[in-house]
C-alpha cells in the first residue's frame, strides 16, 4: 500500500465511523460475508441482518450480528436505527421463503398486498420491493457499487486467456439477445455457441442454464468444438442496480467448462465476484477466458 | 361432405394429378406421414425420400418411399425428377447427423463450404439451406400451407377450456418475448407463469423447456397456483415458413401438464399437429386451454 492509499484510507475510515455501521441484510451463499470482509477492509463497522432461512449460520456468526424473519420488516427497521444504522444493502440469495421463515408483522402487513404480489415473482423483484419498503422507512439503501465496489468485475481481460475474433461476435450476440429481453424482465444470462444463442436464463438460473448447454451438446442438438462458445452475463437493462447484480464465482467457471464453452463474458462494474482471485485462477486453469465488457460499448474493445 | 366440397375435392385432384407426386424429404418423427396422408387425401400422389438415421421405417414403408443420405443432394434430386416430382416438401426432425449417414455427393461437395457451416449451427437453419440447394436445382420447395393445410393449427380456443383475462395477458407477454429474439434467430417458444416469462427455448426444444418449468416450479423457484401459466409457440419472425414450423402433438399437452400450466397457445396457421383431433381431445382431458392466436392481432381476442 502507498503512503497516499493509506493516508487515503485513514480518511475513508473517518467518513466510515462517521457515518455509522452498515446493516447488511443477508441471504444465502458466501455474498453476504465478501461484502461485509469488503466494507470492514474500508474500516466501516458493519452489522448482518440475516435472514432466518436462508443465510448462512457458519459464516454470518463471525461478524456482529442479528438473525430476522423475512416478514417482520417493522421490527428489523426499529432494531437497526438502535444500533445506530442508516445505511442498509441486501445481499444473497433469496428465493421462495418457507412461510415458518416469514413472521410478519404490522409494518410488513400494511404493505400485504404489494409483499404478496411481488413475492410470487421471484427473488429480485421479491428483494427490490421489500428494499423500497425499507427506502420509505427512512433507511438508504445502499448497492454493492457504493459500498464494496472491489467486489465488481472490471473492464478488459482477467485471467491468462483472451477470446479470439469470433468468441468477440459472440459475447456480442450474447449481449444482444439480453437487451432484446430486457423490457420483458427476463434474462440475465445467455450462451452462444457456434455463432447461435443456444440458451437464455430465464428462472432457472445460471447453473441450470450451463447444465443444459453441456446436456445440448452431449445430445448433439449443437455441433460444436470441443471448448467453443461464451457464457454471457449482465444487469436487465433498468434494474435496480442496487440488488441482486449478476454473480459469478469459481462455481460458474467449473458449470462453464463442464458445459465445454470458451470462456465468460460479464458487464463490468454490474457483475459481482465475490473472491476475484480464485474466480481468475480457476478460469485460467480451466482454460476459459474471463472478461469484463463496458456496459455501452458496441464492441467488445 | 356436402355435393360442393365433393365437387370441390375431384377438382383438386385433377389439378393434383397433374402436377405429378409431390416428393416428401422425411426426417423424424410422425409428421412425415401425417402430411403424406392429408396429402393423399387430397388426391394427390406421394413418393416419400426418407432420410437415413433420421425418419422412421415403420411409418415409412406404408408409402412409396426410397431411402436416402442427407449428403446425396444431387443423386436425390435425379431420383425425383426420374419418378416425375417437380414439387418436394421437408418434413420431420433432423438433428446433427452421424457422418455414416451423410454420404456426400459432388453435387453436395460443390456446396461443402456453405452446407458445413449451416450444418453447425443446427436443425431449422440446415433444413431451410438444403431446401434453398433444391430450389437451385429446379425443384419446387413446398411448404405445409400449400399441401396439407388442414394440419395447421386454426384462429380460436379448439377444446373446451379458454383463458382467463389474466393468461391473455400472459400469452402477449410470451408473444413479445418471442418477437423480441426473433431477430436473433432463437426462440419458437417461451412458458409465462404468474404474469413473468419463467423459460426462454433456444436449442433444447419444447419437451426439454417444459421439464425446466416443472423442475422450476417445484423447487419454489417461481410460485404459483398448481395450475398456472402458459406455453407459447410461434414460427420465428422473418423464418422461412416452408420449413420447420413449430409443431404441437399429445406429447406437448403431456408435458405442459405436467409443468403445471393452464394452457397452450400457438400462432394460428403457423404452428402444426400431426392429428388435431388427439390433440385437442388430450388438452380437454388435462383441463389445458388450447389456443390458435392471429399472427398480427394486438390482442388475444
Amino acid at each position: 500500500m502507498s503512503v497516499r492509499d493509506s493516508e487515503q484510507s485513514r480518511v475513508n475510515a473517518k467518513q466510515a465511523t462517521a457515518m455509522g455501521p452498515l446493516a447488511i441484510v443477508c441471504g444465502g451463499g458466501a455474498f453476504p460475508a465478501a461484502v461485509a470482509d469488503a466494507v470492514r477492509r474500508r474500516g466501516r463497522e458493519v452489522i448482518l441482518f440475516a435472514l432466518r432461512g436462508f443465510a448462512d449460520a457458519a459464516s454470518i456468526q463471525q461478524y456482529p450480528h442479528q438473525w430476522i424473519y423475512l416478514g417482520a420488516v417493522g421490527r428489523v427497521i426499529r432494531l437497526m436505527k438502535q444500533k445506530g444504522c442508516r445505511d442498509v444493502m441486501f445481499v444473497g440469495a433469496v428465493y421462495r421463503p418457507r412461510l415458518r421463515d416469514i413472521r410478519l408483522d404490522w409494518t410488513t402487513i400494511r404493505w400485504m398486498p404489494a409483499y404478496i404480489r411481488v413475492a410470487r415473482h421471484g427473488d429480485d423483484q421479491l428483494l427490490s420491493n421489500i428494499a423500497m419498503l425499507f427506502g420509505n422507512m427512512g433507511m438508504r439503501v445502499r448497492g454493492i457499487q457504493e459500498v464494496a465496489p472491489e467486489l465488481l468485475i472490471p473492464v478488459g481481460a482477467l485471467g491468462r486467456h483472451r477470446p479470439s475474433a469470433a468468441e468477440e461476435a459472440e459475447i456480442m450476440l450474447g449481449r444482444r439477445a439480453l437487451q432484446a429481453l430486457g423490457p420483458l424482465d427476463v434474462g440475465q444470462a445467455a450462451v452462444v455457441v457456434g455463432g447461435r444463442v443456444v440458451a437464455v436464463e430465464a428462472a432457472e438460473g445460471t447453473a441450470a442454464m450451463l447444465a443444459r448447454v453441456a446436456e445440448i451438446k452431449r445430445s448433439g442438438r449443437v455441433i460444436a468444438a470441443a471448448r467453443a462458445g461464451v457464457l454471457v452475463k449482465a444487469p436487465k437493462p433498468g434494474q435496480d442496480r442496487r440488488i441482486d447484480l449478476p454473480a459469478i464465482g469459481v462455481d460458474t467457471v467449473k458449470q462453464a467448462a463442464a458445459a465445454g464453452l470458451a470462456g465468460i463474458a460479464v458487464e463490468a462494474g454490474g457483475t459481482i465476484a465475490a473472491d476475484a482471485n480464485a474466480l481468475v485462477r480457476a478460469a485460467d486453469e480451466a482454460g476459459l477466458f474471463l472478461l469484463g465488457f463496458e456496459p455501452d460499448a458496441e464492441t467488445i474493445r
